[in-house]
C-alpha cells in the first residue's frame, strides 16, 4: 500500500491535535508525519502511533517532500505558508476560510461534493464548521428535492473559538458561582450562563461573516446560487459540540417518511428521532458519535414544502479535523 | 386614589416572589395583599412594604372580598381555584396556560391588546413567556405593515422551569466542574454545557407544547389566523432571560430604518444595536431592563420583505410577572 509524507500545520491548536488523532484512528497511511506550529509552540511534542514527534517552526524546507499537509492555524498562516506549499508539490487540505471561496479551489465536504477533490489546483478547502454540518444534513435531500430557502439558528460551542475560550468558559463559570468579577479575554462579553449573538467580525449587511460564509459556501458547496439562507450565529456556554434550529422549503414536497429514510440511509448522518422517548442529538453526545446527527424531523404546520430539523455535530471533529481527513481519505483513492 | 385587595397565587413560587416584588416597586394601589400556596409553603413569610405576610393555604373564604388574584401556580391549581375566584366576585389575571385558549378569556399583552382587558369575564390570561417578548416585539410593526410569516429559535433560560431547574443548572454545572457524576430531576437530560431542544411535553405533530403555544397564543394576541409560525424551543444553561432569533415577512417592504425607528418610539421596548461596538440584546442585561430588548436588525438578503431581530427579555417579569401587573394597572383606569 501507498503511504505518504504528511504535515499538519497548527498542530499544537485544538483542530491540529484533533487532526493528528484523527490520521492514527483511521489508520492514515502516513509515511512520515511532520508538525508545525508558531515559534512559541515549537519543540512541543506529540505522540502519534507512540511515536514522539517534535513540532518544529517554519523553514525554508519544511514542506519538501510533503504529499499533503493539513492546515489549521489561521487564514493568516494559510495566506503565506500555503503557496510555499503548493510550490513545492504539496497538496493543501485548508481548513482556514482564506482560499474557501476562491473560484480555482475547490470547497468540500467528501459526502456530498467528492468529486470536487479532483478538480484541485493545489488547495482543497475544508468549510466552516458550521457549514458542514447543515449541508452534511441537507444534501442528500437536496439531491432529491432541490433546497429552496433555509432559516438556521445556530447554537455554538465556545471550542470554535480554541483553547483560550475553553479556558474563558471555564473560569467564568467558576467565577459566577464563587460570586467573583467575571475576567474576559477572548469574547466581547460574558459567555458563561449566557449566549451572545455574535461570531467572528460583523459586515455593513449586519450579518456576521460567520453568518456570510453559511451562505457563500453553502451555495458553493451545493453548486446552487438560488438557495436563500437566512443564518443567526450565536455562542452559547457549551464546551464542544454545534446544534443547528433549521428550517428549510422544498422545491417539491416530500413526505416525513421519506426524509427520515434519505437521513437514515446516509452513513455520515445519524437519525435520533423519538421525541416520545426524549431521543434528539445533544451537543454532549458528540464525544461518542462522528456522524453528524438529525432529529426533531417535522413538518411546517403551514407551509406544504416546509420543515424542521435540528442538526448537532462535533465541530472540531466532522466540523473540522474528520472533514479534513476524510478529504485526504478520497484524495489518494485516486494518486494524487 | 381608590385601592384594591389584592392576592397572589402561588406566592412561593419564582414568579409569585416576583409578582409580589413588581406590585410593591410599582406601587400599585394594594389595600391588602394576601398570599396563597401549596399546603407545604404555608407559614411562609413574605415581606412587602416592610410589613411581613404569612403565606396561606387555600381555604374556602380565601378568596372573599379580593377585587384581583394574581395567578402563577401552574395549570391545575388555576382549573380548580380560578373558578372559586370568579364566583366570589374576583378578577383572575393568570399565568398558567390552563385559560389561555377558552374563546372567552382575553389573552393580553398590555402594551399590544390592552382593549381586551376590559372583554373579561372574571379571568384575564397572561401568554407565554417566550410568546410575550416576540410579540412585544413585532407587534408595533405588524401594525405598520401585516406579518406573514416567523420562523423562530428561542434560548431559554432554566428559571422558566421553576426553582428546582435553577439548583438543577447550579448543581450540574459544579459536577462538571469538580469532573463528579451529574445528578438529574427536573430535566430528561444534562443541561449544563448543553443545549436541549425539548421545553414541555411533545405533540403528535412532531412541535411541543411550548412551540404550540408560541402559534396559537400569537394568532389570539394579534387576532389574525393567517400568520404562518415555525417555532422551535430550546433550553440553554442561562439562568435567566430568555433570547430568540426571529425572521420575519411583512406583506409590504419597510425600510430598516423605518423598523428600528418603530422599535425605538415603543416605551415598552429597548432597542440595542450597535453591532460595531458590540452592543446587541444579551441575556445577562436581563437583570437590568424591563422592557423587551431588541438587537440585530437587519434585512434579509434575498427576500425583499423579509428582517431578523434577536430578542431578549426577563422571562420572570415582562414574561409572566410584570406582565400580569402591567394588565392589572390597565384593568383598575377603569373601575373593575
Amino acid at each position: 500500500m501507498k503511504t505518504y509524507n504528511v504535515a499538519v500545520v497548527g498542530a499544537t491548536g485544538l483542530v491540529g491535535r484533533e487532526m493528528i488523532k484523527i490520521l492514527e484512528e483511521r489508520d492514515f497511511p502516513v509515511k512520515k508525519l511532520s508538525l508545525l506550529a508558531s515559534d512559541k509552540s515549537a519543540g512541543t511534542k506529540i505522540l502519534f502511533k507512540s511515536e514522539e514527534i517534535k513540532v518544529e517552526s517554519f523553514h525554508k524546507d519544511f514542506f519538501n517532500q510533503v504529499d499533503i499537509a493539513l492546515f489549521s492555524a489561521g487564514g493568516d498562516v494559510s495566506k503565506k505558508l500555503v503557496p510555499i506549499a503548493v510550490s513545492k508539490g504539496t497538496v493543501v487540505i485548508d481548513n482556514s476560510s482564506y482560499f474557501r471561496m476562491h473560484n480555482d479551489v475547490p470547497l468540500v465536504i467528501p459526502e456530498v461534493n467528492p468529486e470536487k477533490i479532483f478538480e484541485h489546483d493545489g488547495i482543497i478547502a475544508n468549510p466552516n464548521c458550521s457549514t458542514i454540518q447543515m449541508i452534511a444534513a441537507l444534501a442528500p435531500i437536496h439531491k432529491i428535492s432541490k433546497i429552496t430557502k433555509i432559516v438556521v439558528s445556530t447554537y455554538q460551542a465556545v471550542s470554535g473559538s480554541g483553547k483560550a475560550a475553553i479556558d474563558e468558559l471555564y473560569n467564568q463559570t467558576k467565577e459566577v458561582l464563587e460570586e467573583k468579577k467575571i475576567s474576559r479575554v477572548v469574547y466581547p462579553h460574558q459567555i458563561a450562563f449566557n449566549a451572545i449573538p455574535h461570531i467572528d467580525t460583523f459586515e455593513s449587511n449586519g450579518f456576521t461573516k460567520e453568518e456570510m460564509k453559511m451562505v457563500h459556501e453553502t451555495r458553493k458547496i451545493l453548486n446552487d446560487e438560488n438557495i436563500k439562507i437566512s443564518p443567526t450565529c450565536v455562542r452559547i456556554p457549551a464546551f464542544f459540540g454545534h446544534a443547528e434550529s433549521v428550517y428549510f422549503e422544498l422545491e417539491k414536497r416530500l413526505e416525513l417518511s421519506k426524509i427520515k429514510e434519505i437521513i437514515r440511509n446516509e452513513p455520515n448522518l445519524k437519525l435520533i428521532d423519538d421525541i416520545f422517548n426524549n431521543k434528539y442529538p445533544l451537543q454532549i453526545m458528540t464525544e461518542y458519535y462522528d456522524e453528524v446527527m438529525v432529529g426533531r424531523v417535522r413538518k411546517d404546520l403551514h407551509n406544504e414544502n416546509g420543515y424542521n430539523i435540528w442538526v448537532v455535530a462535533n465541530n472540531l471533529r466532522k466540523g473540522a479535523a474528520l472533514n479534513a481527513v476524510q478529504i485526504a481519505e478520497k484524495l489518494i483513492q485516486r494518486d494524487i
